[in-house]
């Protein structure tokens, strides 16, 4: 945790004092080892980041007096589509798009995402929930992502996708294909990354169909907690 | 698993055939749902990339006909000094820069690594070989990497690390400078990161003395899970 997020709820009304217990109280205590007078780095959600005054701090809660400073740092370029992976890593891979400043995922069902995945209880809002706000905390950022789960992939690519993609940059990660990645353009992207195995030929046309350009890493398959950080780094 | 990766000892002396039991065999049979006169992709260690030809199967064992084709992937240009990460964490780094094709790891000791890091049973050779495998069969490579362990900070910088860096563009990734990170130039590349909460300034200065840049990605500070895909991406 380089910052603890705070929310509209941890204020005290009518004040600039927060009052925390639970998960953030303990980090506090036993990472931080802060006692009252210490400053913290802290960030209100979708707002400033900023410092918090320990003021008052026992075993069961403490308050913090909030100064806000800074504008959060500024959002990735790329918004993400993603072929649900499999529950093991969505965990994981959500924290680390946070982290990384993605601020839209899409979670869509493709041909080789297993059936089961769609009814892991990590997609839980509760989880996927937790997972951004961890992912905020250690890239000090405050603007909470958006995850939107899309379990049928032709109503979303028909219905949904060019009013997504409007005014991007549309781009497929698809290892089959000849044409290497795009040099960084400094344009917004909707990048669409497809589940273990790829995306099936149907559903690369349609994406095509749809105005996304096909572009391979090379020869390597890179696990999907593994390509999302490596194909982000090299659009940035 | 995208590539069987083979070894000298499973071949049956004097033969093109290949015998294989346990974890392979397992894989092979149920994720591959393989029958006898099945083609599967195979790899033998540190050669080439080929065909295997299922002649036998039975619960017990299989055996393969192995025809050599292709060279490997290129590997990497990167090398990569990394400061020993935490526990939980060090088998999916080492397994993830397998697959991304690094071919040299040094981890190394720094000031806010936890001494207790380097007891991890974690760091045996039979674990770290076993994750170097899997990157390799998940990235259809064969060259298998070296991952050399520096527990003393210091000695390493002072007598090892000018012939190591020797020739290539020596970097750190260093979230306190301005410098943002060096634009592609093909050139090999020894890349240092830190441990979490980053290299001490004596560590940095060491490094720095030592022909080292430092360089950041930005304002977000990622986990190393994420850091170095993102990197390699960046520098790729």
């Amino acid at each position: 945790m380089n910052l603890i997020l705070l929310f509209k709820d941890d204020f005290i009304p009518g004040t600039n004092m927060v009052h925390l217990d639970g998960r953030r109280l303990e980090h506090i205590q036993n990472v931080h080892r802060a006692a009252i007078g210490d400053t913290l780095t802290v960030g209100i959600e979708n707002g400033k980041v900023g410092t918090g005054t320990i003021t008052k701090l026992s075993d069961k809660f403490l308050e913090m007096d909030i100064a806000e400073e800074n504008e959060p740092p500024a959002p990735s370029h790329v918004n993400l589509i993603l072929a649900l992976p499999r529950p093991k890593v969505i965990s994981r891979v959500i924290l680390s798009a946070s982290t990384l400043g993605i601020k839209k995922i899409w979670l869509v069902n493709a041909k080789r995402v297993e059936k089961s995945y769609w009814q892991s209880p990590r997609l839980s809002e509760e989880n996927l929930n937790k997972q951004l706000v961890l992912g905020l905390e250690q890239s000090k950022d405050t603007i909470m992502p958006q995850i939107i789960k899309k379990p049928l992939f032709k109503p979303f690519v028909e219905d949904e996708l060019p009013e997504i993609m409007k005014g991007t940059l549309p781009l497929v990660a698809h290892p089959a294909t000849v044409d290497s990645s795009p040099e960084r353009s400094g344009r917004q992207i909707t990048l669409a990354i497809g589940p273990e195995g790829g995306f099936i030929p149907y559903e690369i046309e349609k994406l095509i169909e749809y105005g996304f350009t096909p572009f391979t890493i090379g020869e390597r398959i890179l696990r999907v907690e593994t390509v999302i950080p490596y194909i982000i780094g090299k659009l940035s």
